[in-house]
């Protein structure tokens, strides 16, 4: 689904990564609780992903406190240790939204 | 592949849109072209594309003028007066990178 999203200003987080074949299931169980996890968190505004052989998943947050809270969350961190796991490459951008349009 | 970008900031463009049926091969053909033009208008920092249900690509840039003029494109206007034969929702956001980092 495409997110939801306030007028801006807000913020986006970028995550472009590469995924090795490694532990496919427990991949796929972290990411749907780290998702959920996310969308309970304070300024928690949407999500968006699509994985071809790249994925890219965009989270969308309030503030840029509202994603270095998330980033310091305890499962969270937990589930960052164990990146390379599961990725060859990844890249995280922060970004500052500052328009949007669509149909 | 993840896009190469410089040091921050700089500028991304997040296109989320969801499909209709419709054009496949007018559709691939468009978009191929249009990729090859932005690559090599003023500005072009990158780009990255995925597509599962929900398709995002995200176009990275120097400045918002540049984005400005690539938007302006003669070839790019007429793409974007056929983006309705294509898509049944989409959205643009323009964003300005903060920060980066991965492995």
């Amino acid at each position: 689904m495409i997110a939801d999203t306030p007028k801006p200003p807000y913020y986006a987080v970028i995550f472009t990564s590469l995924r090795n074949e490694k532990d496919a299931g427990g991949y796929a169980e972290a990411a749907a609780r780290m998702l959920e996890r996310a969308r309970r968190h304070p300024g928690f505004l949407g999500f968006e992903s699509a994985r071809g052989g790249l994925g890219i998943s965009v989270s969308y947050w309030r503030s840029l406190e509202d994603i270095a809270a998330w980033r310091r969350d305890g499962e969270h961190r937990l589930a960052q240790r164990q990146a390379s796991r599961w990725y060859d490459a990844y890249r995280i951008r922060i970004c500052r939204v500052e328009r949007e349009y669509g149909d």
